[in-house]
């Protein structure tokens, strides 16, 4: 007799990014933990409850919200997330072992992947390294806000056999990345893109992407950078919040060879 | 009056990976466009059936297969990759016109999401700048091999604040990317894996994944890369081909300081 936990991917924020596996996950659920956070708490838990509305049919999946600790951010970075994430962790066992039987399968939550700029497959096993819960685990894939980016700009992410680095706002600020002319960056606190010394190159920016709030601009970094950031503090400042992602793709790199 | 062609990603090869997004966009389609190719005919066609079978329940739409041409494989890769791409539009351009009408709407299957080392937007546009055919264009996004890769072994792609590189066997062959301690590699002719200085590296490698067939190896290179190699030999022996796609994580690359 063991619990299950199903780490669920809901996608980046269009209901209709829930694929049919993570659908079925819900409905596998005995019991549903959704966390909910600081500014981002009212739109996308909102957007989380629609999701269950459209999609939860096993009237006896329980759904459970719990409150996610705010990061400490003072003192180190790495000492912050990993007290963060243990923190998180004994949440998550005491939610469990309060909330749910012996046999059960507790499903969580994640916007886009779980294995893209997300914790909660490490926080999870940290709950298995505290030994006083026994579960399977499995991970269900989503569509990530990548993906809704170049879905909506309708692009590739590569060039023809060309690499792309994944990386975040704080790196890129730190300089462009070796050995690619391909960039996507994923968390941004510091308008990274606005450091990229290659105005030639060309971004594709979108915030919210899925959501009826989305908004994209693409076009040459000198042209469009001042827009992109004067756009990002406006959003940030009407909806309280805002998670966006962008791709910069520098010219230097011909699309000349390559496999597909 | 204007046709759309939607460009539908259909995940990895799970039928469940599929979006109620795409499952609404095979729905739209007047005429599904459906390739078949070279030895992963059988098989693959099987499973895009077998997607069409379960949620394809507009009695009106039409499937058409069509044969995709096989790619010159002699003279310079540069030049066989983009004769190829024209040689699918003209297909892609003849085909619609014979296939659909002026206000149809033509979806298009692709493996996984059209934004990931998939050029069928390329070829989509090569037949939009060919002039003879008007079209709205939309796309919409798929689970990746790499996600699935990923759910599949209960991994994160990146660790905490790090960037991740997405890269082809071919250019990995050539040396390890700089600046980054972990490489996706997607398109694997050479198995370049095999290639890596750092044996103490860990590497996750899965063929087939997503599908039936699906095997995955994880461990150290100088532990495993023989395992794999032969694996994969006598898998593709087995069935006639092999997709398969793996993450390589150097150990000198410490999970230290990020954002999330």
């Amino acid at each position: 007799m063991s619990r299950t936990i199903l780490i669920i991917g809901i996608g980046a924020g269009n209901p209709e990014h829930m694929t049919v596996q993570a659908i079925n996950a819900l409905n596998r659920s005995d019991v549903l933990l959704i966390p909910t956070k600081g500014e981002e708490k009212a739109f996308l838990a909102d957007m989380r409850r629609d999701i269950c509305e459209r999609y939860l049919t096993n009237e006896a999946t329980r759904i459970h919200e719990y409150a996610v600790p705010k990061r400490r951010t003072d003192g180190s970075y790495d000492g912050g997330v990993n007290d963060w994430h243990h923190a998180i962790a004994r949440i998550y066992e005491e939610t469990i072992l309060e909330r749910s039987g012996p046999d059960d399968t507790i499903g969580l939550l994640v916007w886009g992947d779980p294995m893209l700029y997300d914790s909660t497959i490490r926080i999870v096993e940290h709950v298995r390294a505290a030994g006083r819960v026994a579960f399977e685990l499995e991970v269900i894939p989503g569509i990530t806000s990548i993906q809704a980016l170049c879905a909506s700009r309708k692009i590739a992410l590569n060039r023809i056999g060309l690499p792309v680095q994944i990386t975040t706002g704080r790196r890129l600020s730190e300089g462009w990345p070796e050995g690619t002319g391909d960039v996507v960056v994923m968390l941004d606190g510091v308008e990274a893109f606005r450091t990229v010394q290659d105005r030639d190159a060309e971004i594709h920016w979108g915030a919210y992407l899925g959501t009826p709030l989305e908004v994209t601009i693409s076009g040459r970094l000198d042209e469009v950078a001042e827009t992109i950031s004067e756009t990002r503090s406006r959003a940030r400042q009407q909806n309280g919040w805002i998670m966006d992602a962008y791709l910069i793709r520098r010219r230097d790199g011909p699309e000349t060879e390559g496999e597909t």
